[in-house]
């Protein structure tokens, strides 16, 4: 059996020990040596068991003395509400919102804990392994990096994310792929494609701010549609915009800020809703690597059988933000799309793009992404307890099975004034405002889950219910 | 007295005993050994003095024997006439014919000869250094650039960028500066920044096709205005134009194609017209670091009183093309190029930034500059004697003072006839049509003077002429 079900197995009889008070509250577990003892496992793999174990609240570790059985048990909260925007359009842009939330990206002096970028920290990075990619890059690119690409971009690139694309039921070729300087890049050259000044976009509600600017910026009508926290778009929703709508944008997996992920069969309904009507959806599968469960969900591209899904993603959430690395395979739109590259950017950065190719092509990258989807789901099982426990009374939180960010729905608390008065104690959160054009979600909140767990970080959720609490 | 200066200074007094006809054809010169006794310089001092006098064809190496006077010199072929574009709007853009152009790029297995594509080739670029500035850079960046830098960009590229800035008469400080993926995300930036579709843009003519493709995807009108192939465009024209533009774009120091340069005069009076009808002023001085005479000229954005000059450069031309390293002082729009720069990239690409601003402060640009610059007008000089001795009677060709491009006038010879028969032979040129959206420069062609010059170069360019000739 492989190491990584070996682990998973060992946790659930554990768990199901626990659950049927065979341990009990308080119990000693046995230590990790024993652990590698009585199953001969290494000790990675125990402490793997453990880990796993106390993401779920169901043991606790003590200093200097080992694993106990939890005598609480975080409650789960509820979900909240499929989101209900207007039916109308708005324009409501909250610039300067955003404006200060960003403010305070990629500058670690000031020593603030982010949760409100939705970025994986340096901490969950293979950072010395792509150093040596780096290296081995400067050797293989013809003149280190220092010409443009071709056009399409890197080769090597292409070739690497068509061969994945078989992970979420596609089958491209590396000649349908166009490489673009990170996700956001690719979504505009797909918007500026698919769409002129004055058309419909429908994206989903809440949606990441970034989404809506772009949108904006480029002279577009925002609709914004009912979306469940767990499923994703409300289709029925979707179907009744239909005849107003140019162009649609949908993070089909694990999105920002809810976490939730599109079932196949609404994928498949969606992809062929939009067909029929000659609409192109343009697919934002920043996320769809990150998934809790077993297997990575399907994309709608998958689906796509008359080349109107543009499929976007990149390697910004899983691998290197600052390396501005993405891709688009623009289905029938291709010819738009080069062209754009060519007239807004030329090339990508070409030295990152054959970094990312090698890490690729190596295997590299599936064995980080097994890390870093553990680390992911440990770390969301860490938020909701510790939001359970310190948060007020009628906090909801998402359920994401994948992805880097949680939602949460305050009872009656502004969090643009939660935000005001956590960035006083360095502690800074994305505010619910921020993913709308219209005035809702004044009670939520966007949590990123891509900072390394730890004691301190526990002590910063309580601090931020503590002050929740105190604006209530 | 400096070495560059007594290098100059030797090489003048021989280009005047030659033309005094002290020194006749045939006659042969010192030895490199000779003139480094004589004067007390260096080897690398002597062979400049004999590169600069064989870049002006005064003398010619024959191999194992040394340098001798010239037997012939080129003649100065005239300068193409000052363009007269009709007044009015076209849109026709060359879309296949670039396409098929830029299809090219970025392949070095083709083994063509691309005086298409204008960058310098990789002989030309300080590769090696570049590289050993990377591995410092994966150490001195946080996360080894994998995470996203601050909203406007690296802090030490633009604290380099700003101090630079004395050398063309600004004075901008870092906060003036935000950082963009190369030049053409700049100008995007910029042009979106400053404009509405319907708007219109003027622009010189002939002009860089990337310029007119980014003008035209985002909805604008273009205003193509008379250019002189050495001082730039046309002033008078611009002053009627004002009534119909809301935008005005200048590719100021050695423009490609043309490799014009407004004189200081000009820019200080475009300022003003400008700025006295509160229209803003794109600067793209890409190619201002390029100049073959003695300083450097002066930027627009070193008149700007109002802030409505909005000055774009990059290291593309100089550098390393695939680093995607630009930057842009957006004066009073400094805030909408943020927004811009958030909603379409978020953030550059970290570590090649990082690679440059080290490259900057450690004062290796100067250093690589200089030599540039000096290739740079060998090979124009090589050119300029190629194209006089191989190309038809009535040829014309721009006598550019820097930058990478010539600009070449066939009598009456189809340029895209040629690009198609040249195309078979791998050779590369970039027709006069795709400069401008009218039906003009048909009988144009732009050479790239940035590859390393040779003997099989010269061949090419011989070869080329012949082409040109065949289709008279």
């Amino acid at each position: 059996m492989e190491k990584e079900y070996l682990y998973l197995e060992i946790s659930r009889n554990l768990a199901h020990l626990i659950r049927q008070q065979a341990l009990q509250p308080g119990d000693r577990l046995p230590s990790v040596r024993m652990l590698c003892r009585e199953h001969g496992i290494s000790m990675n793999t125990a402490k793997r068991v453990f880990l796993e174990l106390e993401g779920q609240s169901l043991i606790e570790s003590r200093p200097q003395s080992g694993y106990f059985v939890s005598h609480q048990r975080h409650r789960t909260l509820p979900l909240p509400e499929i989101s209900r925007p207007a039916p109308a359009f708005s324009e409501e842009e909250p610039v300067p919102l955003i404006n200060k939330v960003y403010s305070h990206m990629g500058q670690p002096d000031l020593d603030l804990t982010l949760f409100s970028i939705g970025v994986p920290s340096e901490a969950l990075l293979p950072v010395a392994r792509l150093n040596k990619e780096m290296i081995k890059a400067m050797r293989s690119l013809s003149g280190s990096g220092t010409a443009y690409e071709p056009l399409p971009g890197n080769e090597k690139m292409r070739r690497a994310v068509a061969r994945r694309s078989y992970t979420w039921g596609g089958h491209l070729q590396p000649d349908d792929i166009i490489t673009t300087a990170g996700g956001m890049n690719a979504l505009s050259f797909c918007m500026m494609a698919t769409t002129k000044p004055g058309d419909t976009i429908a994206v989903e509600s809440p949606v990441y701010h970034g989404i809506l600017q772009l949108a904006r910026s480029l002279g577009l009508r925002v609709m914004e549609l009912p979306t469940h926290p767990q499923t994703g778009v409300d289709i029925t929703a979707l179907e009744k915009a239909i005849p107003d709508i140019h162009c649609c944008l949908l993070v089909s997996n694990f999105n920002t800020p809810l976490g939730s992920c599109m079932p196949d069969s609404h994928k498949k309904a969606v992809v062929e809703l939009l067909a029929q009507h000659h609409i192109p959806l343009i697919e934002d599968d920043l996320y769809g690597d990150l998934y809790f469960g077993s297997s990575r969900p399907k994309c709608c591209k998958a689906f796509d059988k008359t080349g109107t899904v543009l499929w976007c993603s990149a390697i910004s959430k899983t691998l290197a933000p600052g390396y501005r690395v993405g891709w688009v395979a623009p289905g029938i739109y291709k010819e738009q799309v080069l062209k754009l590259k060519l007239v807004h950017a030329i090339s990508s950065s070409a030295i990152t793009q054959e970094v990312v190719a090698g890490f690729l092509e190596s295997g590299r990258y599936e064995n980080h992404l097994r890390n870093m989807r553990q680390t992911l789901q440990a770390n969301c099982q860490h938020y909701m307890a510790a939001i359970a426990e310190y948060f007020p009374a009628g906090t909801k939180v998402s359920r994401p099975q994948g992805g880097l960010t949680l939602w949460v729905e305050l009872p009656g608390i502004n969090t643009t004034d939660l935000y005001n008065v956590a960035i006083r104690q360095k502690i800074s959160i994305a505010p619910g405002r921020i993913f709308t054009l219209q005035n809702q979600f004044e009670n939520c909140m966007r949590l990123c889950m891509g900072l390394p767990w730890s004691e301190e970080l526990k002590r910063k959720l309580k601090q931020l219910g503590k002050l929740a609490g105190m604006l209530q």
